[in-house]
């Protein structure tokens, strides 16, 4: 199934996002760490969920925006194919700096 | 024995989906992730749960319905085979986009 | 010791349930899982515990009865044999679906 | 040190119990599980803890009581020598359902 | 550093205890568990900590006294070598029993 | 994609870190610990995040402050290439004293 | 970077202890345990933390001082070099007991 940029709206706190990096993975398919740091990723936001819902029902504002470029954690997303591009949709709380 | 399409419906924040995409196995039944990230899948939302009780015994409403084509997390579901097909059963939090 | 079914009274949110489908173990005893995805299962509720206890003291009503057929996480439940057959104890939260 | 029947008293939501049926120990040592899935013991209960201390400073009310046939789970207890036989002390929630 | 019984004093809700029982230990140093159970020990109590603290700053009375004969679980502790014999410093949480 | 010092603004508790020492690196890339103790690293404070949010929405006042030079955890942060140097982002919870 | 004693102010609830007992080290760098029990450590204190912060924002009073000796668990700490000398930052939490 294609997928148009654009029609995907992310749930809760997820936000997609576009890499602006490739990332290096190995040949083989194994991903030996090069040390034991993660090494974030950088990209730009391309859409922003509603927000999650905290205990009493109510929306938790979201702290990021579209179009943002942010640095976010390697580990914590999940693929999305768009355009023959590999996007992202990560949680929030793996974004970790907006870069100005 | 045979279950069919309109006879589950899911508990608390449960959800039922109709995979629509083909998910690759490896031959050998030994799952190698290619990356270290995730890829999520596409389907449609067949059935919806009540929601889930909070802790003060209240539903919480949920944020998807039927009808709708949602991508979710490729690890989170439990396969149920509906008229000789594997549709799945995630829970809501799994969800992480709807495609418009 | 034999168990009557009849006899035996879940604590808590537990729940005795009579699977209806044979599950395929591997003649080596190892379990190697066909894909990433739990296979649920099939079965017959036979016994409903009266409910967990929240933090206040109070019972937490239980949504599922007696004599529903329901769809149940492979993983998540303790054998007890009743009447030379597997049955099966479960917490209500590894009950995924109801089959009407 | 020899312990006796009726001077073990169990802390908090500790339950003592005379196990009923025989485990099934493999000669090495090595504990293979025939299936995912747990096979819960049965016992009788020797001895009842006075439960245990919510947030809020007060006890929990036990749920069972000394003389009843339970289901247990097989993992969670810790063997006491009481007798020369092996009894078990386990937490309340892993005691799964009464045999009445 | 030698350490003498009755100068250490137990912080929050940490125990003091002497063993009154030998633990098997392997000679190659690896632990091979004789069953998926855990064997608790048997030992006297020779210090309480005050108590830990809760959620609102109130200390949390202990349950167990100076001089009690306990089984306590053997894989939570901390050893301290106390006149040349190994001593013990548990959570109270990893005391199951009082041995009257 | 080049980063300049200053345009990297945290989010929430987030931290960035210049090293300022470096770090042995295995050259085969596996990281075998000297003991069992993490080794934490020196770095100066670059920029701070405004506070992570709390359960009622409200911000959480940063306990350090940029210029600081602290001492981090080895093992939590993500590296940010910047201006050729490899910088870190860090949870405050990661930052264990100030050198002062 | 030179640290010198005194230079150090713990953040939060870490503590600065001065250890008084070598560890033993095997010389391949590989740490095997004796036994499954931890074995804890005697140092003393040498710079508190101002205290954690409760979830009202309220600082929690530190149950530790300056000077004095305890016992700490072996496996919490992060080595910090001060003087040519190992020493360490821990959580309170993972001082077990005061020597008086």
């Amino acid at each position: 199934m294609q997928i148009k940029p654009g029609s995907v709206k992310p749930l809760f706190d997820n936000v997609l996002i576009k890499p602006l990096e490739e990332e290096s993975k190995t040949p083989s398919g194994i991903v030996l760490p090069e040390s034991a740091k993660e090494k974030p990723q950088i990209g730009q936001i391309m859409a922003v969920g509603p927000g999650a819902i905290d205990e009493d029902g109510k929306r938790i504002l979201m702290s990021v925006k579209v179009g943002q470029k942010v640095i976010y954690k390697k580990w914590g997303g999940n693929e999305v194919k768009i355009d023959h591009q590999e996007w992202l949709v990560v949680e929030q709380k793996d974004i970790i700096a907006v870069i100005e």
